[in-house]
């Protein structure tokens, strides 16, 4: 079994550093703003994006101090839009905590969003690189654009693969993007080797919102931090949903909990139901094959940059996101 | 009467391109996207920022281009935080239209905010600017954090005088000084310049936010655009409403509100009570007079500025703020 913190070895100090600026971002004058950011940026998330930022700077001359803070940045940015997903989703747990939203309610919660946004890009402006200035700015657009989408189509079945592919690198793969764009282009790296850091995490970035997908429906409350089948009971059709719709068009306990979403039916059991029999089919390997598939993109051309340990680091990272449980 | 449209008269083409480059905004590949920026940035608001920004930028010498985009940025970023606060407060009428919140909901209305955020960003970006795209994020940050405070003290009666203009500080003048300074950053003036404009558009902008809580006791709904009284609805202690506290420290409508927020009173009554009473008593005028004070400060040091209609529009707009109605 991979493991992470073994992954990123080549840059575990650096990641050591970024945890600290997550750490200090807390050091402001309004005391109810320092808890609020103290809580949530709080080490309890893989912090897989700037260990992204971080691999993709290693390969050529870096500034560190501007890598530091655009890791810093990225993962701030990452956090800012989970603490919104959770305010507009009224999810009340998260990595096997109460979110924001729980402890101190939807006006809170919004606001602190809206603040570590600004301080993701204050962050990203100290880097002075106008190429990394704009990238941020037109990532957090497409961010929000794909969020968009999937919540005006909630709860509506009509929705074809290419549509999730779509919402997908919209909502998850952009800021994968952006971490290794970011990373390279504030390391003097060349424009070919940018555009195949870009396309690893492009295709690194889908494959993990697939799994991200299967897990919802596979793994346990425990290992999710959260409900199963979170994703159902918010109207968010999936990969593994859309295959189930498919595979029984007619009696279908999606098609139910869809259809039914102001009703009150036992939502619960159509929930529990969906996921056995997901779990009881082909389904859960058909979506991992699909991952697999993303990840041997990610990594096709990977070869073509030097041959450094933070090489074989982002290969790990793709074999590491197919076989992660949480 | 002074009017808008003639103060603005210098500014005034420049302002017309700004309005179609807040209408091209919408020109999105996704539809429902594309709805939501129309209705939120249709041409309903003053227009008060943008025009600080164009009017500061005319002084020395500007790339017109860049100036253009900063100002449409200002805009921006100001109805995004418009359209959250709506969300957070549960507001339904804004400006005389229901709100993106009552007509989208709350996902909605946090997810545009979010891209309205980064538009207003890649916007500023475009000007290359690094002072001014730092100045943006830093700004963002401090409207959240003025917007925090008052969130946390909402229904809180135990507030200083000092606290009060500290919050409009941060929730409004900080905006009104990001306008100006970017506007003459932007223009190639010098420092000092650029340091008179801050300190103008800084008291205007607390000026500007007293008249706002003056005009929610004493306007009507309709020129209000929303319903009178909203401030002590939502729990804000604003400076008419402490000045009547201090008036009758016993048997005193705001206390009541204030102290029985969740329980089932007749809040409206004690909200008609109060708007009564500051009317009909001296507090008005003296709010107005704080407010006067706060915009011949912002005036103080404009003749230093090279004469010309741009420092005219802004002195008019001094007394504008303080005559308006709405």
């Amino acid at each position: 079994m991979l493991e992470l913190s073994k992954i990123c070895q080549p840059v575990q100090e650096d990641l050591d550093r970024v945890e600290m600026r997550l750490r200090s971002v807390k050091e402001v004058d309004y005391i109810h703003l320092s808890e609020l950011l103290d809580y949530s940026l709080k080490s309890t998330g893989k912090r897989i994006r700037p260990i992204l930022t971080l691999l993709s700077g290693k390969f050529y001359d870096y500034n560190p101090e501007h890598l530091l803070a655009m890791a810093t940045a990225v993962e701030i940015l990452h956090t800012a839009t989970l603490v919104h997903d959770d305010a507009i989703d009224n999810s009340l747990v998260r990595r096997g905590r109460p979110t924001v939203y729980q402890l101190w309610g939807k006006e809170k919660a919004v606001l602190l969003g809206d603040y570590m946004f600004a301080e993701a890009g204050a962050l990203t402006a100290t880097t002075q690189n106008l190429r990394v200035i704009k990238l941020f700015a037109e990532t957090l657009k497409t961010i929000s654009n794909g969020e968009l989408n999937q919540s005006f189509n909630a709860f509506n079945l009509e929705q074809s693969h290419e549509q999730y592919f779509q919402r997908v690198a919209k909502k998850t793969a952009a800021l994968f993007c952006m971490a290794t764009e970011s990373g390279s282009a504030l390391s003097q790296a060349p424009e070919e080797s940018i555009q195949i850091l870009i396309e690893y995490s492009y295709n690194l970035g889908i494959a993990f919102q697939i799994v991200d997908d299967i897990l919802d429906f596979t793994a346990t409350e425990e290992e999710l931090g959260k409900p199963v089948g979170s994703d159902l009971a918010q109207g968010t059709l999936t990969l593994p949903a859309m295959l189930l719709l498919e595979r029984y068009p007619e009696d279908n306990p999606v098609k139910k909990i869809f259809q039914n979403k102001n009703k009150e039916i036992d939502k619960q059991k159509h929930i529990e139901l969906a996921i056995e029999l997901i779990r009881n089919s082909t389904i859960v390997q058909e979506c991992y094959q699909v991952a697999s598939d993303y990840c041997a993109r990610a990594c096709q051309n990977l070869q073509r940059l030097p041959d450094t340990p933070s090489r074989q680091s982002l290969r790990d990272i793709a074999d590491y996101i197919i076989q992660r449980r949480k």
